[in-house]
């Protein structure tokens, strides 16, 4: 017969997460080496220390005349200083010698002069602002110094970093290895993309979608396919991924009614198994967090949305984890809500939203939403608000925190 | 002689960008098709239209029992309703038939009563809540309807459009050609990374830092490499990056003194050539705008902070056009500044910002920034402010809209 009864007990969306890192004792992934050209969206594995000053040279911050200050004291619009024009390696008292950002600072020079603020006539140089000793130089070391760390384990190395790497002298850089994902879809009534539905016949997405929020994470998705639901056969795709991955993330077969299938075959594989099964969320309450060969095993729902934000509340802190990654926060906003949105107490709600900016001001704009299933509501959404568990209502032009997953709309709404 | 009076004239920001646009009247790049599997950041050449409704039959949004509403009306905790479970195709007067999240209504049914609302007893269904006609039920095409538009040319594909893309039937999408960028970097101090520089020598990292922006969004560097100070072999490279990319961009030489050797090149290779020279903002100002072979030439600061200014705020709205982008607004947000900043009227200031949040508030603290060669300026930053050009002063505690190149930080302040 078949189990009716629903969650016996819905866990705690922090709860759930807690005890299952807890239980889990996740390490970070070993480090890899790449090149700096292939180095994009890594994260590092260790710090970056610096083996030689950032310049290694005292150079000019702008385009203009290296003089020494102490010459320009007390120059003015009406009294302006006049200084010898030199191309030799040294500047003496009262010479000044043109220079480009850039260039080395000439021995004798500890300031150097915007042209703005000069004027070159008959070989004689005019100067009306006094600066002071390393005005418009950039020291020796200063942007970053030997031995310094440069970046730190952990930073997911954007354009910047890597320029920053390269610029101390590196070629290769030391970063964590990608965290491999398998991923597997269950259901009787799912055929691959590409095929015609036949009648209560669904095109399974879900591990299309997934595979995509790994690779914008920066971890890498292994298909595992289609299982039916049957158990014995589900078990099987687990124990393969579990070969292949570091994580396995299921969707699918995780309701309490006669499709409860993937917690069973968890259970079966092995200790400790299913450390968490419903959750008190909306979308994703049939979640189920697992543990099988030290590895964390993500049973989500079937529904694309609920099973994307199973994703997003569960798989992705966990992948952070393994990619040394404390914490990485999605853009949030503060936005004025646009309608009273009511909400379901005791449970924490992900409320999709379409934030935009209009004159200004940002706005929240709740997309109305039935059931989970529903893609079109998270193509219509860049970002969601937490409805905590202990609110009834959020007002009309009540100011929510938006974490946004897509781009900001800009001027309207939609 | 060299040139040594400055730029005769600054162009506003806004100015230089419309009349560069305007001149150069731009289209976005063909089309071409790719499977759903590697879409992931591509860019929808064209609206996507549904083939199919999608869900291609009434579904149950929820797990349950399908009934008739007009059985349950008036049901309620003290005078619960009572149905005779069915397993039949049809769904009859005073019916229920289980059923799961997904699964097609059975006929008759109109709408789904929440497992949580009911109890079996003694083959018979209490239900103690009533349903409306159609409640928790997931009408045919509710999500996308047959020839609707579901995703309109534009898109930025993310993981959650590509399923959508899949789910109403298809398994390649029509996307926009990356817009491919060459890369030059001009300087005779200037060497590849991975070398050891002498005393005056630079390691250059403008090209690695700007291959990374472009992948970042969505286009195809190719490296033009390094060109000494010589007007002849900067020509020679443009024209090379010219035959083979939509768009060149080189960094140096572009100041007004000795270096200002990529305009003249430019100017030497055809019309309309250098069409802004010298704009009023900091960092970047000696940025050059060009048209050669009806293509944007963009000629950049080669201090890699003014570079990357200089590709924000004018390469990318460009290569976004190529790509059939009106609009990709970064993430933004306000916040209250740390501290007071002082400004230089006239020029639009670009004010690098570690954006933090704590305890709900978000805060703005400037990075102190000496010279625009400073890359350590931007990894201790993940945003920017915009000082507008009437702006003399921006006081402590003051509101700006930060606007976000890497992820928000957390608690406190670096």
């Amino acid at each position: 017969m078949t189990r009716l009864e629903g969650f016996k007990k819905l866990t705690n969306v922090d709860e759930a997460l807690s005890i299952f890192l807890k239980t889990l004792g996740l390490k970070k992934l070993p480090a890899t080496r790449v090149s700096l050209q292939s180095a994009l969206g890594r994260v590092l594995a260790e710090d970056v220390i610096a083996k030689t000053d950032l310049p290694n040279f005292d150079r000019s911050a702008v385009d203009g005349y290296a003089i020494r200050a102490q010459d320009s004291f007390e120059a003015s619009q009406f009294n302006p200083k006049a200084f010898a024009l030199t191309e030799s390696e040294q500047v003496r008292k009262s010479e000044a010698k043109q220079i480009w950002t850039g260039n080395p600072l000439p021995k004798g020079a500890n300031a150097v002069i915007m042209l703005e603020y000069t004027r070159e006539a008959h070989g004689k140089l005019d100067v009306w602002k006094p600066v002071t000793p390393g005005e418009n130089v950039s020291k020796r070391g200063e942007d970053v110094k030997k031995g310094e760390v440069a970046l730190k384990a952990g930073t997911r190395l954007k354009s910047h970093h890597i320029g920053l790497i390269g610029a101390i002298g590196e070629t290769e850089v030391n970063v964590v290895k990608k965290p491999k994902v398998a991923l597997l879809s269950t259901g009787n009534e799912l055929i691959e993309i590409g095929h015609t539905p036949g009648f209560t016949q669904v095109i399974e997405v879900n591990r299309l979608i997934l595979s995509n929020l790994c690779l914008e994470l920066g971890t890498e998705p292994h298909d595992l396919g289609i299982a039916k639901d049957d158990v014995g056969k589900i078990a099987d795709k687990i124990r393969e991924g579990l070969k292949q991955a570091d994580v396995v993330i299921t969707t699918g077969g995780t309701s309490v009614g006669y499709a409860d299938l993937v917690p069973i075959a968890v259970n079966q594989i092995g200790k400790p198994g299913v450390v968490v099964h419903g959750v008190a969320m909306r979308p994703g309450m049939p979640t189920a967090l697992a543990i099988l060969d030290r590895k964390p095993v993500f049973a989500l729902s079937g529904n694309p949305v609920a099973a994307m934000v199973g994703f997003e509340v569960f798989a992705r802190p966990v992948l952070l984890r393994l990619l040394g990654i404390e914490n990485e926060p999605r853009p949030a906003l503060k936005a004025k809500l646009t309608r009273k949105v009511s909400s379901e107490p005791g449970r924490r709600v992900f409320l999709r939203i379409y934030a935009f900016e209009r004159e200004g001001e940002f706005f929240a704009k709740p997309i109305h939403v039935k059931g989970s299933g529903i893609l079109s509501t998270m193509t219509k959404a860049n970002g969601y608000v937490i409805i905590p568990e202990n609110c009834e209502v959020l007002e009309e032009g009540e100011w929510v925190l938006v974490h946004l997953f897509d781009k900001l709309g800009v001027k309207s709404a939609k």
